[in-house]
């Protein structure tokens, strides 16, 4: 059966972003650590247009992100563009023309507004209606395939409460964040039972999978 | 040099200890989860003279906790007994008459106590003139050896907020505690860098090993 799959990044003290998120610091002051494993990997810089890079034990990692994927799922703060009304000319993400999605991505939003194509498959789906909706839509979108919750931190805890959450995989990146926002707690009376899927070493983090029910 | 090496169980969201501590709970409700995988091991039940078991990749993990170690340190709650003074036929630990020290340790308290000799080479003595101090005598004691801070979470907290570990192992649950004592915050403006030296998947369990500076 098709899947909800999702991957973050986290501090070992359990921050998804640091504090005083802005513009200027999208994933918060010193968030950027938190990907500081990724952004230097020869499989993240192909994605955005960049030569170079290394090649490592996240590689295989990373390049499984989109396997088996048939939609996206993610928040208006993954999405960025800062909050409120799309303006005229709206922002259209962090990726360019041709976004590394390559299927339909439902981007939850309070800001109604019209679908938006980009290139190599990815079209921006704007959900009004709340997450179960959102992921009603993809899951459709979707077909066999599974669908991937991008991030970030709040979205994944409204579908963990939920319940909503069938994988979930955490980037456990050696940094003390100290403040910001954490991804495991407002979970509410949610009863989550992990099961520990598998555990990966990689220079500078360590990528953790679990069964979630 | 010698060292100062810490391990401690941590449950995905962070905490070290479930909450509403008590005797009855000494790791708090729900705490018992953070111990499943190590006390199922062989390697632990033998210890508290007791047969079977399992042998997995977590046992080289245990076994290696007191490689090299000539002295340890803990805090009262992890000693056990309650808060308090000792009384006049105070407790002795939790681990019988042979505790799996085998070297002296150094109990944090606020209440003086004459050293209690045991079986196999352990002497607990009790430290009432703060961190600072029982960490000098317990190198002291070690010699060449390493100096193993054994918990719990609020001596950890102090060790680390004073830059005085230099190894910390967590062991890292597949559970959600939602609350109780958090192992990694309240560490002041100490500027903590973490270097993930290895992170070994075992069955419910990853040991994750940094180097603190």
């Amino acid at each position: 059966m098709s899947k909800l799959r999702f991957n973050i990044a986290m501090s070992l003290d359990g921050f998804a972003a640091g504090p005083r998120q802005s513009e200027e610091d999208p994933i918060g002051v010193g968030g950027g650590q938190l990907h500081e494993w990724l952004v230097r990997l020869a499989a993240f810089r192909e994605t955005h247009g960049e030569e170079g890079g290394e090649v490592n034990a996240s590689t295989p990692v990373v390049e499984g992100w989109f396997e088996g994927v048939g939609a996206v799922v993610m928040g208006r703060n993954m999405f960025g563009g800062g909050p409120g009304p799309w303006g005229e000319d709206p922002w259209n993400g962090w990726w360019g023309d041709d976004p590394p999605y390559h299927s339909p991505v439902f981007v939850l939003t309070h800001h109604a507004r019209e679908p938006q194509e980009m290139q190599g498959g990815t079209t921006f789906h704007f959900v009004t209606d709340g997450i179960e909706s959102a992921l009603a839509q993809a899951k459709e979108a979707a077909g066999e395939g599974d669908v991937l919750l991008a991030g970030g931190a709040s979205v994944a805890q409204q579908y963990l409460a939920a319940g909503l959450i069938d994988e979930m995989e955490i980037a456990l990146v050696p940094v003390l964040l100290g403040d910001g926002e954490r991804l495991l707690e407002d979970l509410g009376d949610a009863e989550i039972e992990l099961e520990q899927l598998r555990a990966i070493e990689a220079p500078g983090v360590t990528h953790l999978t679990y069964r979630v029910s």
